[in-house]
């Protein structure tokens, strides 16, 4: 046996979500051959299981957004290192390095010679850098990878109507790629008195830590940027001559591998990955058992050569685990471990008898069992996958929605639900900075320092409770003399 | 009129190709939109018509990579970004930077468990630094963008196989999507000590300064790196327990964005890009004239759509400009300089006779005007996309090989049609070390110092003019005492 010779024992996460989170998920990430540590802390290697998963967001949102004609740029990231991610090394007088912004929107002036340049939307697939004192492998890397769009419009219309597209899309792709639910909405009030900027985000949850993170950002900066930046048009409408020069309106948008992170986090379990099939590389592996003879070995590679054809003729990205030397038990734990959905044991008995075993990796236990028909396999395990990725969306929205979320109309509520049972508030809302940083502050308000501290206003969802657009009631906050405006969402922020 | 109005002249060319290379070359990158220059000297920013080449490129070199089943990683850039990537901000103490390869190889190390892990070929998509004196884009970028495979074999025999087909991979990718010719070889001496270490390269040719380049490169390391870093595996086909310990034979192989520079390089001429159509992002340009009353404007429109759709359906890649308040020769002007391969104008003459003119990129004047009946373009448009594409690779190849280069047998030959002539020169060579430096120094040694120092032994093709494996004659260079091994190729090296 090569097991015994290599002397490798089958990988397995040795500790539990409830537990220890943030050991269980590194566990997870790791032993799923999602990431490998570099030689920096901080600093990630994204192995092909992970990279082929933001290669399948990249692909995503290639075919969702090719209706906008977006404009792919790349550009260079060493002139705007920034000095974050010189720290690592010492440098010193690195504050004087330039950022993003101060490298690219001066190109945008230059480029936006008329009108007719508008909307124009700067693509880039690139590299970031950011300080993070305690790093976690795609939630918080030093170097991370992420689409960025910075955008310019002729109007805030037109402006506006791109960030709510975007909201809309970079929500479908946590649902519909990633099964995770999110909440769209606005940034509070820090930028309310200059009301041309705001910040949409797309808030995730993740169940286990009865934490918030933000998944996808867009900044609209309103004619800000193009005032500091005197990026302008002649106004096309105009009949004197020459006509006016009127300022653009500026977006950027953002989605990182982070998304990736806040998947792993939802799903996975105490035996490792849970992927969606939809993001999974290996949607069904087919785990082939040892055959008796050379003649029974035959018939089994035919039927396996049969079954791998017919799948991937429906579509399924399928693969054969013949793996020599290894148990079954073995070889089910790996692919356990790396969260493939689902896999199938292929041996003479399952041949002689044309039925097999269907094991779901999201219910390892016996209703996670399915005896199917070899001939049948090609439209049953479509249909199964496709439950899977149903499913595990479900269970993620129930247990934000129902379980996790409270919708609050009165002070003692609104602080029981955030503070004692953790959960996710929506509470009605004055919208003013200052009492926003009096609930964040809470904490070192007497209640319970230590978690206050995490306490956020995370957004004001798009979508209400109420049944009207303004909210009619007093500010949550009895030390609060406004009227609420909305319902914001309140909860422990990442 | 809007051009007035806005007093934007058209983009031209300002220097002839033959007159002043570097300075024409700028201005074809930069006003032909697919460069623009960022902060920093070196560095440049790729706009949305190279981007989309470089993407071309990529998905060219999946689809053809495909059967080899490659691993994407993304490793992180910070932890090796090398000290001269610093430069630019002079910072002390960076020689202690690590390097790509001491990143990358303790890795390899780890992920080889056993024999059944090779061939792993680790595939990149990633930015490199380098630092150069005399930056030009895409061909001299300090920051740049390239595919690297770092792959592991267990045999020699393995990586050399690999090696060849890589080789042949890149070369095809230039003439299939490029148009350009390339003489496949390996590096001659420098490394024939150690005879597990090679370099094979794709050598490209630019006419208009008669300079060799490189334009992709296989490294074979031979054992030396699993020897250093002690990457081995049990040898599978051992009968003794344990199995032996056997080092892998190590692979790095790289193409860059260089490729387009080449290509711009090679093709483009006096008026701007001359874009090879399997490249070209646009590839056929419908320019529309001006109709003189609503009537007419409808007719032309309807026509316009129909033509566009037959155009997308034989797959051409077609885009229509119909800006209103510049003139046609302003409009024909930015689609000579930017390199579309076809235009056409549409008016509403052209409606009523059902008859156009192509005008092709690659012959400007009367011959590059064809007229073309409008319900045959969808079938007359492939075919001339296909006869340009092969006539700008053919055009190359004449001029690369019948034109410029020489096969020298003697001394005298060989000095004056690499000195005088400046041809590229295939000679019998020994394949010494010293008798290459001879060679190449002959610039110190008497016979033309400042164009000298630029030849260079450039490989030693794979296919050898003569009829024989191994070359009979003596060494080319009369001061050497050995007989030729091969004939090496010679020339002024980019």
């Amino acid at each position: 046996m090569l097991k015994s010779i290599l002397g490798i024992s089958p990988p397995r996460v040795e500790v539990n979500k409830e537990d220890d989170f943030d050991t269980w998920y590194e566990q997870v990430v790791v032993k799923g051959e999602m990431i490998d540590h570099c030689c920096l802390p901080g600093y990630f290697i994204l192995k092909p299981v992970a990279y082929g998963m933001w290669e399948k967001v990249r692909s995503w949102l290639a075919d969702h957004l090719q209706p906008l004609e977006l404009q792919s740029f790349s550009v260079p990231i060493l002139p705007y290192l920034g000095d974050r991610a010189q720290a690592p090394y010492a440098v010193s007088g690195s504050s004087s390095f330039p950022n993003a912004e101060s490298v690219i929107y001066p190109y945008c002036r230059k480029w936006i010679k008329s009108h007719r340049d508008l909307p124009l939307q700067m693509n880039q697939w690139c590299i970031r850098f950011q300080h993070e004192q305690n790093p976690q492998p795609l939630l918080r890397n030093c170097e991370y990878l992420l689409q960025e769009v910075r955008s310019a419009h002729i109007t805030k219309d037109s402006a506006r109507q791109e960030a709510a597209q975007i909201l809309e899309l970079y929500s479908l792709l946590y649902r519909d790629l990633l099964a995770i639910p999110v909440v769209k909405g606005y940034k509070n009030a820090a930028y309310l008195q200059d009301t041309d900027i705001s910040t949409g985000v797309v808030i995730a949850y993740i169940p286990a830590t009865n934490q918030c993170i933000e998944g996808a950002k867009c900044h609209e900066f309103g004619q800000t940027l193009s005032k500091a930046y005197e990026i302008t048009v002649r106004d096309p409408s105009a009949t004197a001559e020459p006509a006016a020069l009127l300022h653009v309106w500026q977006n950027c948008w953002r989605i990182s591998i982070r998304a990736l992170g806040v998947m792993v986090a939802t799903h996975s379990d105490n035996h490792g990955l849970v992927l969606p099939p939809r993001i999974a590389e290996t949607q069904v592996a087919i785990v082939t058992a040892q055959a008796s003879s050379t003649d029974e070995q035959l018939i089994l590679d035919t039927e396996t050569d049969r079954l791998v054809s017919r799948l991937s003729s429906a579509g399924i990205r399928v693969k054969v685990d013949d793996l020599e030397g290894y148990s079954l038990g073995w070889r089910f734990n790996e692919w356990i471990v790396s969260g493939t959905p689902l896999f199938i044991v292929l041996g003479p008995n399952e041949v002689t008898n044309q039925v097999v075993t269907i094991r779901r990796r999201d219910l390892l236990h016996a209703e996670g069992k399915v005896e199917a028909a070899i001939p049948e396999l090609h439209t049953i395990i479509p249909t199964t996958l496709a439950n899977i990725q149903e499913e595990l969306y479900r269970n993620a929205l129930a247990k934000f929605q129902a379980d996790q979320t409270r919708i609050a109309d009165n002070w003692d509520d609104f602080i029981k639900s955030l503070y004692r049972d953790k959960l996710v508030c929506l509470a009605p809302h004055c919208r003013q900075r200052s009492c926003e940083l009096y609930i964040e502050g809470m904490g070192s308000d007497g209640t319970d320092q230590a978690l206050g501290s995490h306490i956020r206003c995370l957004c004001v969802p798009l979508e209400q409770p109420g049944a009207t657009e303004e909210c009619t009631t007093p500010c949550i906050n009895p030390t609060c003399k406004y009227s609420a405006l909305k319902w914001a969402m309140f909860g422990y922020a990442y």
